[in-house]
Order: structure tokens, then C-alpha cells, then sequence
């Protein structure tokens, strides 16, 4: 593996494409696009609850769902109005390029070994899109017709607690056949078990059990690997998503340390769910759990930056996603890892495509990444084990506050500032130490300040802000960010 | 090293004995209540800022204090009145062991190899007790001489914000010589470097480059360490007192991790620093980053039980020991490590002596513990690292709340209860369920309701105890606490 890892979700390219786009050529011209990016592996999405290619074991996203039909037919009723004509654009092109023969997977992967970029497929082992819906086009009747299966069957506070409990032998088999298949159909480099959509597998209080019982189950899928490997004549990897701390991936079953250790995977890759990118992942544990296996290392970034729960959340700017990046590069990690990086749903109109394929590029190396400009940022972890107590710095309130950043290596020579967002309009400018260094007065503009940090205040890896309140007023922060000029010269 | 280990301070030595009841005999039979309650290896705490003993590198306790002086004589005099007579009985008592001619710590270890227990040094790194005062018996002339080395100079938070700063070379040599006086002086089993008084050895966001430096110093100890075994002719083995979550050891400069790798330690002991005992420290993850080491691993209890900052705190009843030790064996620890369990000056009244006994000794084994009646409980981490979020798990507002307790091997037929203390008084019974299963309806005392426990619910290693509130009215839970009757037969 080389370069930056890229999760694509194929429903961004039938979602942007219409039904009389299909072709061959536009799967191709898609995966060209990814790799004029400097993406080094393709990690191609297969699944929600169903297939979204012509799968011969599990039902496919167009399944009961008639193109000529009406709107209110059974599997779109339910929805939105306005998500109705993405789905049936999304639906109608994904059946014309299976009809037509077309494997999106396989010529996707094709197209990828003649760029040279790695192809991996990406399993979700746990979607639940839509599954507060009567219906949908994402609920697949197994998952329908089995409600007994559910992991959280006495309450329902969101999605998660509607996600199957593989405590079930049945759920497993259900995947288990999946897998096979996937390992069966395509010419893959690796297969990649995605536990973080949506992380939640088993009962409350029943993790750890579950924990014993996906380890067996992976070491079944390993075998179906190496079964793999033979057929084709190379490797076949494997691969996990699992939360971003070892502690909360234990709890949730989700041990991926332990995996490691037992030689049943080659790449870790922790990281947070999906309602922000994690700017301060806890890389250099996980590396050091990993010392002395053959697992490789990747640190997870997603595209929504939110400093706390419930506050306005942005997609990154090509700053921030550095800064995320050059975190996981610093600390330890061997590659970056993107989700929902889509260069047009997610993105489109916000980064150019000169800004995206330089940010991605800069991902394969630390030194690379080091010369563009960076934004590390305060953010929070938003998946937790159950009764794990809450974690997150923002929004914090009182006399002296404190904020610990990851902050790459030392930016000797760079403009280096702080932003500081105070929760309260009338705020007096703060005074703030940067690693124990008094910076001058701010730039006010409303209740955000903006500090240089002193040449003397800079340090590798990690940065510790603190902010006092000024004239005795109780101080609340609701936003933190450490930003890093362009290297010169 | 077998059995439970045991950090005495000899401070509580000198506080219950008089100066006329000093003698050698006094040692041995204080070495001998220890080797009765099953102490398997004595870690002896040697100094505070000075030494306990008659040192000839470092001033001792009783530097400049006058025993036939007044009580405002200047190392007393900025004591509050009620400690002074304590504080002299201790002075007094260890100036007239050492005036006999009589090294305590060189007579414990003697009576220790005699009685089969382990004898260990442990010395404090930076002890800050009484540093707020202007003078103190506890305050040494090096650090009232050097107020440019404290770690915090420019506010004053708390006692660890005077903190020696240990990125001084002065600082570190000043403990060098002390920890060469040790090794040169004494026959010992092992050295500890007790970083955990008070756990804070660098200026705030300093403490990375902090770690490099301690790695180096600590490198010389073991150097230390190697000549006095050649002198001995037995290996002098060297340990670690640390924070308990890997995380903030190494956010603290204190990668007890990387020391083991790096083969620098011999045993590792991860614990809080005082306010309260923690239940649920990450054992199994330390467990993981020693794997492959030779280094052995001990989880740290501390005396006192606080669910939350503020909170009411009480000393730890012999059940809360045994579950907090007991979480420590399950989570994969070597040995439990006992800090403050001074059988007179904190628990004499309070434990019976066949309670102590019985406690400590089941402590040596997992299977010997799990005999014994045990009270697990939701505590919090009283140590953080500069910019850390806080973590705390009490008190907890909302309608449903969730707690996780490290619980040891399942309780299978055995009396198994949820304590649940609500905030208000007028609280409506929660309903509460345990690793998913719904428990009937509580015993009520005022605001503290307890569940019996179904066997159904019961597990290994890990309970979650969710609690929702009754009638639509908020909750807020102040304590949570997991007994489990005595085992029979």
C-alpha cells in the first residue's frame, strides 16, 4: 500500500450519475479522477444493507423497486419527498449498469490496477441508513423480517439501537456469505470488514462476550481470505474500521489490537463514525499496541468538522483535513484514510479540484503534508461505549481553560495562530499561554480572537492552549483551532 | 514477587509511635503486622522533598527543627495549630531512631528477607505536600531555595503547580544522587520512581519533550540499578508509580509503555493519585502495550472512595477494596498495589484486624479474592493531563443514563445488587436494567434505591447499568455502586 486510502461510496457516483450516463467509460473516468487525486487504494464500498451490484447472495439496492412505477410506490413512500429523486436516480442507474452487464466493482478494480492504485472492497457490517423507515430501498428484507435480531429491542433513542446484534448466528451467516462472495467475484487486494458503520453490534452490556464471538467469526473470514489468495495467486488482505480509542473499541466488541496480535488482520484502521473528524485520534497507543505484528496502521478522517455536539458543523476545508492528516502521520499511523471525501456530494463547490487533488496527494507523507498550510482543530469523539462517561472538551466554561491539540511537527519559522471562540458575544479578549508562553493581545471580530503564537511557544506533536478569563467574567470557549502558515523557503 | 504489594510510608510509623517507643524491636514488629496480613513485597517510602532517614546526600526530616524548641520555631510555625503536635511526635521519633543509630528502612528490609516478603525503596519523585506554606518540616532548603524550577510560575492553581520542573538538570541531579545513596546503602529487591507524587513534572504543554528527557535520566537509574546488583550479587529490579490511563501517563511525559519497551522497567504500576480509588482503570489495555516485555504490571488502589469531585468521601470498606482489586487481577494485572492502606492512621477503627488480614491476603490471587464479598463503584480519574477533558462519570443528569463497572469473573450464583443514589430526594424510583435485562422494582432508603440483580443479567468481566427515569422527571444519579454477596459454597 502506498499513498492516501480512499473510501468510496459507489452510491456518490449513481447518485451524480443518471441512468443514461452509464457506461463502462464513466466507471473508468470515475476511478481516473481518484487516482489524478494521488489515491494510493481504492476501498470501493459494496454495501449498505443491500448490494449495490448484481450480488447473487444478498439483495440488490433496486430490489423491489419499479423505475416506471409512481413515487408512492412501496419503497419510496416512506421517504422524504425531497429525497425521492436522488434515490430513484441513484436506483435506476445502478440497475441500468448492472443490466448492462456491467459489474461496477470489478471494472472499477480493473481500471485500478492499470492506475497502479491498490483495490480494496469496503463491507459495512452493521448499515442502518433509513431504518426508522417503514420502508426504504436501504432496508433489506432480512433485516425487515427479523426484528427479534435487533440489539436494543426494548427502547429506541436512534439508529444504533435498531442495528443487528451479531450475537445472532444467523446475522453472522447472513455476512458470512457476503464475504464469500466478495472474495469469490473479484480480484481484490484486500477485503475490508467496515465495523464503524454504525459500531454498534451487540447488546448493552454484552460487548465483550461479542468481542469473543467476532474474533472466531474473523478468523473465518480470514480463511475465506487465504482461500482467496490461492485462487488468485497473491495476497488478500484484510482490513477493520473500528472506533478511534482502544478503550471504546474493546467495549464495543471492537478489539482491533487483539486482532492484530492474533495475526487474523494486516490493516487497523481507527476512527470516528461520521459526526466529526477526530483531530487528536490517540495514534500512538494504538502503535503501540500494534509492535510486533505485521498490522499496518491508518488513522481515519471523515468530512464534517463540529466542535461539540448539536454545535453548527462544517465540511472541512482543505486546512483542516491537513491538519487531521498530519496528526495521524505524527503520531504514528502509516497512511491516511478518508470517508466521504467526495469530491463532488460532499465537496463540490467548496474545494477546488486544484486544492483537492494537492490535499490528497500531500496525505502520502508526512513531509509532503508538512509544506501545505494546517488547521488542527477541538473536536470530540462521537462514538463511545455504553456507560462510557462523556469526553468532550467543548463547550467549556470557567476561570482557566485548557485545550491539548496534535499539532504535527514543530512549525519552526511558520506564521503559527490560536482561534478562540467565546460562547458569549460580550467576552473580553482572554489571555492565552501557548505550551506555557503568553501571547500578545488578540484580533477581536465579534466573540472570535485570533492570537499569534511566539516563536518559543512551539513544540512537536502537541500544543496546550489556555485560555483565562479576563476581568474576573466566568469564560465559556465553544471553539479552538491552531493554525499553521504554508512552509517557505 | 508474590502477594499483594504494599507502599508503606513510614511517616505513619513515626506518627503512632512515640520517641520513647522507638527501637529495633518497634521495626521488626511493624515489618511482622505487614508479613501477617499477607504483604507479599514492601515498597518503602523513603522521602517526601526530604529524606525519613539519617541521608547523607539529602537533608532529612528533621533538619532544623529543634525538639526542645517552642512551637513557633521557624519550621513550625506556619503549621496550622492542630497539625504541630502530630508533625513533632513524628519528627521526634524518627530523629531518635536515627539518633540510636538505627536505620529504619535498612532494619525493615532485614526483617522483610527474614519474614520472605520482598523489600523494595520507593521513592517519591516530587512530593509537594505543604508547599503552599512559607516554611514546613516537609519543604527541603533545595526548593525553598529555587523558585525558578517550579513548573507553573505564573499562577497558582494547587500544589502541583509548584512542582519541581524536572526539564532542569539541577532537579534531576539532585534525585540522582539520591537515588544513588539507595542503591549504594541498602540491600534491595528493587527501586521504585514513584512519578505519582504528585504526578505532575513539566511546564504545562512541556511534558512530550519531558518524556525524552525522563527516558534518558531514567536509563542512568537503571544504569544505577546494574552496579548495585553486581555489588549484591542479586538483580535490583526497577519500577514505575504512573497515571493510570496510558494516554495521560504519556500526555505527562510518563510513558510507562515506552519504558517497558525500551526494557528500562521491571514493573509497572498504573494508578490514581489520591482523591479516590479507581474501579475501572484500563488494565487490559496496559496489558497489551507490555506484551512482548518483561515487565511486570500492577493496578494502584488508593484508600479513598469519592463517586465524584467534591463529593462526600469515605475510606474504602474492606468490599470496595476487594472489588477494586479485583478489577485490577481480571483486567490482567500481575499484582494488586496497595498505596495508603495504613492499617492505624487510615483504617484503625474502621476495618477490624481479621478484616485486614482477610482482605490483603485473598488480594495475592484472583481466586482467593473472588471468595470474598466485593462493592465495585463508578469513581473518576483524578489525574489529567493539562488540556485533557475532564471524564467524570457523577454525577449524571438526563432521562437515561448509562455506568460501566469492571466487575471481575461473572458472579454466577451468588446475591447480586445495584446501588443508585439519586440526586434529589423526592426522586422517583428509576427503572434499571443491567447488561440489557430489566431488574424489578428497588428497595428505596431516601434517595438510595437498590436492585437485586437477575441471574440473567450477570456476566464476566463487565456490567452496564442503565438507569431511566421514572414519570418523565429528569434523574440525576450522585452514586453507583455493584455488590456481590460473599461466595459459598
Amino acid at each position: 500500500m502506498k499513498g492516501v486510502l480512499f473510501n468510496q461510496d459507489s452510491t456518490e457516483f449513481f447518485y451524480t450519475h443518471t441512468a443514461d450516463q452509464m457506461s463502462a467509460e464513466a466507471v473508468d473516468a470515475w476511478v481516473d479522477s481518484l487516482a489524478d487525486a494521488g489515491v494510493g487504494t481504492l476501498f470501493s464500498n459494496t454495501n449498505a444493507m443491500r448490494a449495490n451490484y448484481a450480488s447473487r447472495v444478498w439483495e440488490t439496492d433496486w430490489h423491489g423497486y419499479d423505475p416506471a412505477g409512481p413515487d408512492d410506490q412501496p419503497v419510496l413512500k416512506y421517504l422524504p419527498a425531497d429525497d425521492i429523486p436522488g434515490t430513484r436516480r441513484r436506483l435506476d442507474s445502478a440497475q441500468r449498469l448492472a443490466d448492462m452487464g456491467i459489474d461496477f466493482h470489478e471494472r472499477a478494480f480493473a481500471r485500478c490496477r492499470k492506475r497502479g492504485i491498490g483495490c480494496w472492497a469496503s463491507m459495512r457490517m452493521n448499515d442502518l441508513h433509513d431504518c426508522h423507515l417503514q420502508d426504504s430501498p436501504l432496508l433489506s428484507t432480512f433485516y425487515k423480517e427479523h426484528p427479534e435480531f435487533r440489539r436494543v429491542p426494548y427502547r429506541f433513542t436512534g439508529w444504533p439501537d435498531r442495528a443487528l446484534d451479531w450475537a445472532f448466528p444467523e446475522v453472522r451467516d447472513h455476512y458470512l456469505k457476503f464475504v464469500v462472495e466478495h472474495l469469490e467475484r473479484w480480484n481484490l487486494d484486500g477485503l475490508e470488514l467496515d465495523w464503524m458503520r454504525f459500531g454498534y453490534h451487540f447488546a448493552i452490556g454484552r460487548e465483550l462476550e461479542g468481542g469473543a464471538i467476532l474474533a472466531d467469526w474473523i478468523g473465518q473470514v480470514r480463511q475465506e481470505c487465504r482461500r482467496a489468495a490461492k485462487r488468485l495467486g497473491h495476497p488478500v488482505k484484510l482490513g477493520v474500521r473500528v472506533p478511534s480509542t482502544p478503550e471504546t473499541a474493546r467495549n464495543l466488541g471492537l478489539d482491533g489490537a487483539a486482532w492484530a496480535k492474533a495475526g487474523l488482520i494486516d490493516l487497523l484502521v481507527p476512527t470516528p463514525f461520521w459526526a466529526t473528524c477526530e483531530f487528536s485520534m490517540p495514534l500512538a497507543t494504538w502503535r503501540g499496541l500494534l509492535e510486533g505484528t505485521q498490522c499496518r496502521l491508518a488513522g481515519g478522517l471523515e468530512i464534517r468538522y463540529q466542535p461539540s455536539p448539536g454545535a453548527n458543523a462544517i465540511m472541512v476545508t482543505p486546512e483542516l483535513a491537513a491538519g487531521a492528516a498530519m496528526a495521524v502521520l505524527r503520531g504514528g499511523a502509516d497512511f491516511v484514510y478518508l470517508f466521504n471525501y467526495f469530491a463532488d456530494m460532499h465537496l463540490g463547490g467548496q474545494w477546488t479540484k486544484e486544492q483537492y487533488d494537492r490535499t490528497l496527494r500531500a496525505m502520502a507523507s508526512l513531509e509532503a503534508l508538512d509544506r501545505l498550510p494546517r488547521r488542527h482543530a477541538v473536536t470530540y469523539r462521537d462514538v463511545r461505549a455504553p456507560g462510557e462517561p462523556s469526553d468532550q472538551p467543548l463547550p467549556a466554561s470557567g476561570s482557566i481553560l485548557a485545550f491539548r491539540l496534535q499539532t504535527g511537527p514543530r512549525p519552526a519559522g511558520r506564521t503559527v495562530e490560536v482561534l478562540l471562540e467565546a460562547g458569549a458575544p460580550d467576552t473580553p479578549a482572554p489571555e492565552l499561554r501557548v505550551n506555557s508562553v503568553l501571547c500578545p493581545p488578540p484580533q477581536q471580530d465579534g466573540a472570535t480572537f485570533t492570537y499569534a503564537v511566539p516563536e518559543a511557544a512551539l513544540a512537536d506533536e502537541v500544543h496546550v492552549v489556555e485560555a483565562s478569563a479576563a476581568e474576573g467574567k466566568p469564560l465559556t470557549v465553544v471553539r479552538v483551532e491552531f493554525a499553521i502558515g504554508e512552509k517557505t523557503g
